[in-house]
Formats: structure tokens, sequence, C-alpha cells
């Protein structure tokens, strides 16, 4: 049986300042801190039972160490290491609970330069019982310092000089299906939007206009329930002087958004809402060309933003 | 290859009335007229591209034909036929076209007469061009009549006499997973809530008290965006005159509902907002009991409901 | 110039267990505590800049103190309390700062035993300066505990077995208008919905069944953003126990609602959102008569609430 | 007794295309048609039970002809024509009818040039029966087009070249009060918020910072219920190929925006969602300056937008 990613799992971020970071993500945003150890502190959303969906590590400077994805089974593991192997990527195994709360894995980097993990195995600990829901499909009652905290994870923006290819190395090899495209008025591709699971975009793959730009990672996207959400997340960051760079609805996805920064490292939050799922194994990728519309943003704007790149 | 159930497709219904229930489910609930052919009028939710998600037949009396399931891939549905063939249950195929706008199919029921239909290909036909939206990734710009037209089928409600054997057939069967359960304080299973895609609750199976009682549908819910859309929807019905069945949130699946009753053929939609999502491969099944909360209902009741038997 | 009362100020109420009811309307509510003295505590919604909408003292058993009503000028205070005397009604003085942040003020019972307070100053003290929004026009940057804390004052709901006259007196007396009224179907007053400022109904005047019932508040209406807000309300009271008697939306104010209850006290909150405002000079009451619609209820239902006796 | 405006009442515009002008009110943004007479075309939102808010007049321009301010009470008119003609004010009556559905009326010019109306009469027509609400206390069932329809007039935005003189004579001849106000960095006033009823905005009066420029109207501003409905009214005009010129939310009054502009005649209309309230006889003008916050608007951007100049 062919091995099989199943969804996006987490990101691994560095940051020069953790504590820093930590007011950005926890008293800001609204993450959880599920565990800290060895001066990586695990997050996750307050909708999320897995361990953790975005881990920060204090470093020299701001960047990325991985893109963690979560296989089908556990077999997968070792089924992508041998196909990787065979096809010249060197691919490292992760001994389980060197990443906290996680099985084994493995990690490689694409072509692009951009680091991937796999894993299959990942701990769902219980809320801390005075913040547990009592609905039992919940994981806890109730944010802590942000009411509009993400619920879950979405998505990431990765971008890469080529990153047409980047998109075409993960379908080829990881079994990823282009959900949306987006072309440029010359025929170049801008952005190829790409879905493990097929039932949402997972990942977007953009266009760095610099050649020999870096491999990075522009944002990480999370899910929150409304349009008015994003007015309350919004009202969440100016109020504590965080930056936000843009607001509104894109036309790619649909997705409603609000951008937040963590101001020491760049790294950005996409709060997201909206949006549309498929359910559908044959689905036509979505190709739009830059002609379709005035502007990729459907309603408001993208105002500035920060790509991070691999450590 | 096993061969796989990808999602839930739709359900074809009876009426005795096909004018007065297409008020209903068109005027009122806002659902797309399609096509007509051979006394079957076929619907889709104006977010959806598939051809349909409901179909209504005129009938002597109000009814359930089959609720269609797509699979995985087109080998699925020789693969189905011939594992359920040598499991002793009865596979008619139906040609392509016989269901307008699909592929050909097999329909068989279950051990407790739940008709089934499983099929692979389905037409997407485009919005009329002056319904159409700018947006490429919608396929009508707006509804017709009912601003809160429901988005997409989300699950059906079906009833049995033995509906704790039924869910079985369908984990065992069709390769359903259990998203969440219901036990009685006595133990007994009130309800399961599987899943085909693995991702929401696709089919709720729920105990009817009564011995005997025939197989039967409760309620075909479709997304709707928010709590405020089913206030909105609430609003349509009763400035209609249409009856609504309760109004408040689920605590199993956390689904916010409004449900609304086609009073000519008792056939009821549940406006749903809400819920959540699985992207979990190892998912446990989430097991209520009786005693966990005071009420099913999180929020406000269910009252009433028909049960509509298969015809 | 005649006196004039300007709109709803504040309920005074009171309470067997200070502690356990600041759980509820604090902790659970959400709202703030702005000042506490001789065993009274002063509280406002986090929208609200005056220095009180609510207070609670403890006392042997609950019980409603007073409902107070700003005028619209400091001179409006003795003009009422000249012609209150000379319409037979006791009316005593209260000094400036006996009910904390607060000038002076009148006091009386309506004839059906309602006890009013009629105040023109009251301190608009800012919010603690970590808590303080950087919007000049909003006092706080956010809830505390609950995210849906009531915005500000909405109406009070008064009970009293001769409603009408009550209603009648209020809009002969203290120059209220009526917005809205609701018949029986024998003819007979169910409710008279009335304004000071005849922007929005400020008290629903309810018909005791029961001859001889005493004076009594049923509920204070907070105003809420959305619908979804009132989801968000009944989270916040479901995962703390706290009872709620009602979801949905009323036909009369088309204000939607749910309704908490704190449980040492059966003084009840109303969150409320939705609803329509009045800029009409010339607005003619809307007069309901029972065969209107089915149910008073426009969507949901109330289920129970209690009144609190005047003590 | 002193005359009294009690609050804002329509704005009546002129257009070089009635009927594209009425596509983007009517087919686009949503209003009732009422009536139509000598040219012009009398349009109301639908929840105002008000004959009128807006009127449309075919003309060789764009052009403002007046706003329309409703007294407390018919003897304002004459109060107001005394006072003004006592001001040197040049003050014309209008008869009872010649604004189609309003009573008679006065007419002048501020001393920037601003044409005001004052009326107090006016009818309030029923719905069309197959359109009407069950809900005595709402006009219309639902909207025709745009389920996002305006609900209620809120506010004008003009702007003069000396904006300050124009909002203290409002506030000296016409009793409007000050709700808030904007402050540049050296000190000069930007921006005047002022209302006749107390409890909204009504006008915001706004610094051209070319000396000369004609007086202007730059939008009416109406409310709708949600930032999702802001959401859904730029899907409306986005469909429709309506330019809008702005998505996000005002510091000042708190407002969410989103403004769509009428291609042929540049009038704009803001969808206006949430702000805040005032119930406060003693309200203090909330004074901004430039420098209390990065920018006018919290969240999002205003871009571009049109004034309208008097015809």
């Amino acid at each position: 049986m062919a091995p099989e990613v199943h969804s996006l799992g987490h990101v691994a971020l560095e940051t020069p300042d953790l504590d820093e970071s930590l007011y950005f993500f926890c008293e800001a945003v609204g993450f959880e801190e599920v565990a800290r150890e060895d001066g990586t502190v695990y997050l996750r959303a307050p909708d999320e039972f897995e361990h953790h969906s975005l881990s920060l590590t204090e470093a020299d400077r701001a960047g990325v160490d991985h893109i963690g994805w979560q296989t089908a089974d556990p077999e997968s593991l070792a089924g992508f290491a041998d196909y990787l192997d065979g096809e010249g990527i060197d691919v490292t195994w992760i001994e389980a609970g060197e990443e906290l709360g996680q099985g084994e894995a493995i990690r490689f980097s694409t072509p692009s330069g951009h680091r991937m993990e796999l894993f299959y195995e990942i701990e769902k600990p219980d809320a801390p019982p005075e913040r547990r829901s009592k609905l039992r499909n919940k994981p806890y009652a109730e944010t802590t310092t942000n009411p509009v905290a993400p619920r879950r994870i979405d998505h990431v923006q990765v971008w890469d000089d080529d990153a047409l290819a980047l998109a075409e190395w993960l379908c080829e090899h990881l079994g990823f299906r282009v959900q949306e495209s987006y072309d440029e008025e010359d025929g170049s591709r801008w952005g190829t939007f790409v879905s493990a699971n097929g039932v949402k975009i997972e990942a977007a793959v953009i266009q760095h206009e610099e050649a020999g730009a870096p491999p990075a990672l522009n944002h990480v996207a999370y899910k929150v329930d409304s349009g008015d959400d994003l007015f309350a997340a919004a009202d969440a960051m100016r109020e504590r002087g965080i930056p936000t760079d843009g607001f509104g609805q894109h036309s790619i996805s649909r997705g409603k958004f609000c951008y937040a920064r963590d101001p020491v490292s760049d790294h950005t939050i996409e709060f997201n809402a909206g949006g549309y799922l498929v359910f559908d194994p044959a689905w036509e990728p979505i190709a739009w060309e830059e002609t379709d519309l005035e502007d990729r943003q459907w309603v408001g704007r993208i105002a500035g933003g920060e790509n991070v790149p691999y450590s």
C-alpha cells in the first residue's frame, strides 16, 4: 500500500526572544501552552486535541525549523523514508519524544530547501481540569486571554523562487492535490494551493519574484468562526499594539482574513474565517488568471507581511 | 485495493405533492432547481458544484427512496457490488443517467431496510450565466429567494429499531468510522454518529424505541455559516408559515440547529451551523453517556420532528 | 419647564449571598466591579461609562430595592418631587453619595408598590489603566472572564397584578411612552412596553395572573452584539452550571434572547441582541393581539424564569 | 418652548441617470422604491416605516438638493422659521406633499451653503401585502435583491472648507450636540461628529483642506446588523461590479464600514455596523487627537471616496 500524507500537523518556529514571542502567541493571539522542554514551548489552539500545532524555540534569529505533516497510518513513515531515499532525498529519523508528545518521525528537505517532517503518532493530552469543557467533544471550556483565539490550524503559506516546481514536487512525491492555482497575466504561475487531505487548502505555495530568495514561510493560518471574529481579533491586536498586515477576504479560497505579526520574530498568524470545504474525490482545480478580477483580494487588502526564512 | 466510500452525496425523497414540496425546498428553504425529468426534480444548494444533493419525486405518499454515497474512485462500485453480493446482499445496478447527472450506480438495502446508493461520477453543471459568481470557486453569485439558503449537504439522520446494529453494519461493510456515540443511562445505545470521510459526522443513526418501527429518515442537514444565519433561517420559515421543530445547539457534534419541515411531506431540513471538523487519522470516538449533561441539547430544544419511512 | 425622565439607569438588587451572586454577575455573566462600600457592590457592563447600572446588597433574602432612572437635567429632580408630592406620592430625598458615584436622588413607590429612584448626576470613572481601551470612546479594552459580557443595560421587566394600571401610571406621571403592547384573546392587556427616551423599550410591564401577587422584577436585560453572541453567552453559562431559562427571539421588540439566572437569588439577566430602534417623534404604538401569531416567541421559547419581589 | 430638531430624516440626491442610479440603490444596495412622481423616486430601507429616507431626482449632473431633519413637534417648524429669519437666514416654506409623503417643511442654507430641510409630518405607508412581515413591528418580511440591504438611515458625512464653523453653527442654531471630535496634530479640527437626538452621531462634519471647496456630501450611512453583513454587502457589490471604497472599522464612532459607490453619480452609501449608542443626558464629547492612534481607522482602510457637491 502506498504511503500517504493525511493532513497538516504543525509548524516548528524559531524566535530570537522566546518570552516576547510567547506574549504574542499566548497572551495576544490566544494559544494554549501545553508543555515546555529544552528551550522549546509547545502550543495548541483551544479547539485542538493534539499535543501541539505550533512550537517555538529560542534561537539566534527568527527562522523556520520544519513543517510537520501527519501520515495516514504508522506504516507510511517507513514507506516514505524508503521512497524518498530512492529519489535521492536525504531522510533523517527522529526518535519518539524528541519532539515532545510525538512518536517517531522523519525529516527531509524538498529540493527547494523547505524542511518537512512526517509523523503519525501524537498525544492528545487533556486540558487542565479547571479549563476542561463539559462537552466531551471540546477540549477547553473557554480561551484564556483572547476570546477570538484561533480554533485549529488551517494552512501554511510558503514562498520559493520556483514555487511551481515546489508545488509539483509536493504533488508528485507526497501525493498532494491542487485545489486552486493563480496565473499572472504573462502566464507564469504565481501561486499553487495544495492539499494533502483534499478537503481544504493546506499549503499555499507562492512565487518569490527575486531569484535566489531563500525558502521561507510567510504565515500560518488558523480558523476562527466568523467575519465578526476577525473584527474581534483585530481589536485584540490593536489594543496590545500588535501590528496587523491586512484585513478582508481573499478571492482564492474565499477565506476572510486578519493578519497579525509577532514584532520580535515577524512570524505571522492569519486569523481565517469562511472559505469552503471540498468533499469531492474528483475535484478539478480552480484555475485563476490575473485578468479574472481587478484584485486578488475580493474585499479589503493585504498590507505588507514578512517572509521568515528556514533556519 | 479495497473499495471505499468517500462521502455523503444526496438523498432521494418522495412527496405526495411535488409543487407544494418545491415551494418548501426552493422558495422557502432556498435550493436551486437544476433539472427536472420524468417527474423528478433535482436540487442542489447554492454552494454545491455537484448536479444534485437532493431529489424529489411525486409519489402516493411521502417516502425515502435512497441515500446516495459517492465512492472514492470508479472501481469501488464493482468492488462493493462483488463484496456485498458475497455477503448475501441483493445489489442492483443503475445505468448512467437513470438518475440525472450521474454515472452508473449500485443500490442495495442494509439489513435494517435502509436503501442506499453508491455512485462515483456526477456532473458539475455551471450555474446559469446570469446567476454565476465572479469567483471561480463559487457556483452561484447569490441565492434566489432565501438569503440563508443551505450551503452544502452535511449529514442525514436515520432511525431504526436496532440502530446500533445498523451503525455497526455501516462500519463493517462500508468502512464508516464512529465519530461520536451516545448511551442511555441503562447502557443501551441511543445514537451512533458515523462518517465515511472521517472529517465530519455524515450519518446519525438513532434508536427508535418502538420495536418494528420501519426504517426511516428523520432529517437531512445542510450547513449555513453562523448562529445568526439560523435566526435568519427561522425568519424565512416563520414569514412563510413553515413549521420549525427546534432551535438551539446540540451537545453531540456541537452543531447549532434550526429545523424546518415541509408541511405536505414532513421531510425536514436541518439548518446547521458551527460544529467541528476532524483532521485526525487516529480519532477516538467521543463516547457520551446520558449522565454527562442534563440534556442532549446544549442550548435550546428540539420540539417534535417527524420520521419519514422508506417507501 | 416640565420635569423629564431621560432613560433607564440601574437596578438595585438584594441577595442572600453576596459572594455567590458576585460569582454569577462578575465571573459568569461578565460585569465589572467598580466599587464596594457598606455591603453594596456596584457593577457596570464593560461598555458603560457610568459608575453602575446594577448594584448588589447582601440581605436576608433576594429582593429588589429600586429601579433607577436618570432625569434629563438636574432641575427635574425637584420638579418631580413637587409634582409627585402633589399627587399624594410619598417622596424621599437621598443624599449625594449615599448611592455611591451618584448625586442626590429621590425615591418613591408607584401605587403598585414598585420602588423607583430618579437621579441626574452619575460619575463616569475611568477603567483601571491596565484595562483601559486605546479607543477613547470605549471604557474597557476587553472583558475579563466572559467574552460575551453584556454591553449596556437595555430594559427591565416588571410584573404586577394590574400591569396596565402600572404602565398607564408610568406614562401619565413620568412621561413614558408606549412602544408596543400585547393583548390576550379576551381583550385583556398582557404586557405594555414603555420607554422614557423613546428610542427603545426600557420597561416591559407584565400582567401577573394571580391577584395580590407582589410587585416584582422578572429580569434585567443587557445588550450583546449578535445572535452568535447569544450562543456564546449560553456556552459561558452552561460551562459554569448556571441555569438558563430560554433561548430564541421575541416577536415583541424583535429582541433575540438568552436568559441566565443567579442560582442563589433568582435574579435573572437577559442577554439581548438585535431588536430595533425608534427615531420617530410620532411613533404609533405597535398593538399586538394574541391571535397575530401562534406564539409570543418568534423563534425558540422561554422556559421558566422567576420573579423576584420588591423587598 | 424652544423649537427642537429630533433626528436625521432623509437626503435628497440628484443623479444624471436615474435608471442607472436606481440599479445601484435598489437592485444592488437593496432600497425599496416607495413612490415615483415628477421625476423623483422615493426610497426607504426595508426596516424603515417612514415614507422615504432617500430620494433621487434626475438632473444635469450629480448633486445634493438637501438633507432633511425631522423636528420634535409640528410647532418647531414655525419656531425655527422665525428664529432663522431673525438670524438673517433666508427660509423657504415647502407645501405639504411637494416632497411626496411629507407635510409642510422649511428649507434654508447654512452659511457654508449646505441646504437643509426641516419637516415634522411624514407618512408611514404599509409595505405591499405580499411583502409585509408577520411581525407588526417590522415593515417588510424580507429584502428583495440584496439580503444585506441597509436597515435604517444612520448618519450623513458633509464636507466644508471651514467644517468647524459649520459644526458650531449646527450646534448653536439647530441645537445639535457634539458626540466626538478629531483634531490634527497641529491642533486644527479635522472632524466634528454631531447629533440632533443625542443617541448616535447623525452628521460627521469634515474639513476640506482645499479653501473654497464647495459644500458637499461625502456619503450617507445606513445600519446593517453585523461585521459579517459587511462582508456580505461587499459580496453583493463585487458580484455586480459596483466599486467599493474601503472596508474596516473607524476608531471614531467605532463603526465598522463598507463603502459602495454609484458609478454614475458617485453618491456613496456606507454600510455601517456596530458602533455604540449614547443614553446619557450629560455626555462629554470624546475629543480625539491625531497622535492617539496610528490611523483614524482602527482596522482596514478607506480608499478613495468622492464628495458630491450641493447642486
